[in-house]
């Protein structure tokens, strides 16, 4: 006997946004969203008021957890430099699975051209938060700027996710000297 | 009396193709394409085969002008340092005008999502002399890990533009400290 309870027509839309989107761009039609979530049209729109709205809400569900899953533990008692070195080893592997596309958060953006689409400020708001944890870590970390420092950290997050998820980069090697030497630069131990 | 030569209804696609790609996104329509360049779609496919190559056609038409603008000229004489450097003020004065939505060859391959399209391979052919560049640079310069610092400043590259592209970034006071770090960290004057 099973106790599974079968997900809403609301949470079918939200994750088949989440993924087609992802997989090929906020482009993907209402019609294959639909289908993918085995929902009609009339639903989406009684639950959504329109296609931008759905975007923005499968990325701020998701959001949390990523987020999450991304930062260390509030009190993991982890020095700043390890602390920072976390998030871009969850980073790197997420950008080697072979799905990796980039930063959802950061492609979105790219994709909609638009800052004021209601799935970019949702995006915003993840990316401002990794750099606030960014911030908080250099300072407290004795960075000597640490404005800059949490600044070349995002350009860091965001380029190599960006290269890896283009296929131009593998990231081997490569994130974890890239930030020591930032780090390092700033005085962070 | 003018001598202006009217431009042809290819090169009036192409640049249809380049401008609005850049400005909306690869998902552009063909109808879109044509009233913009004001030739007919019975033309368009005169012309190209297909939208995709119409796009790839575009890039790789503006392609060694970027190149030639991006790069230092072969024998002006600089050090490896001023040379890289030259590169990255150039990315940022493309980067700060209001236009700018990130580098349009990083952008395009993330918005295809498939390497194979052949907008992607014309824009992996782009970036990939920048990096060779790169890495003949820091050769030159005397890195210890010249592949690695190539990599780092396509990183830096990368990442600093997309995010200037998204609005997240003025790069005010950024890229030069962060090229300057990776550069001294691997010993290169």
């Amino acid at each position: 006997m099973t106790t599974e309870v079968k997900a809403s027509p609301e949470e079918r839309l939200l994750e088949a946004a989440a993924q087609l989107s992802y997989r090929e761009g906020v482009g993907v039609g209402v019609q294959a969203l639909c289908q993918a979530a085995g929902v009609s049209k009339r639903s989406l729109y009684q639950l959504f008021d329109s296609k931008d709205e759905l975007l923005a809400a499968s990325l701020e569900r998701g959001a949390p957890a990523y987020t999450a899953w991304l930062l260390p533990a509030a009190d993991d008692g982890g020095s700043p430099r390890e602390r920072i070195l976390h998030v871009f080893d969850r980073m790197e592997t997420e950008a080697v699975a072979p799905e990796f596309q980039g930063c959802r958060y950061l492609t979105v953006q790219i994709e909609l051209k638009s800052p004021e689409h209601p799935a970019s400020r949702v995006a915003r708001g993840v990316k401002q938060a990794l750099a606030e944890f960014f911030r908080a870590e250099v300072e407290r970390g004795g960075a000597r700027d640490p404005d800059l420092l949490a600044r070349q950290l995002m350009v860091v997050f965001d380029g190599a996710s960006a290269r890896a998820g283009v296929g131009a980069e593998d990231l081997t090697g490569l994130v974890s000297p890239t930030v020591g030497a930032l780090l390092d630069a700033e005085g962070v131990q």
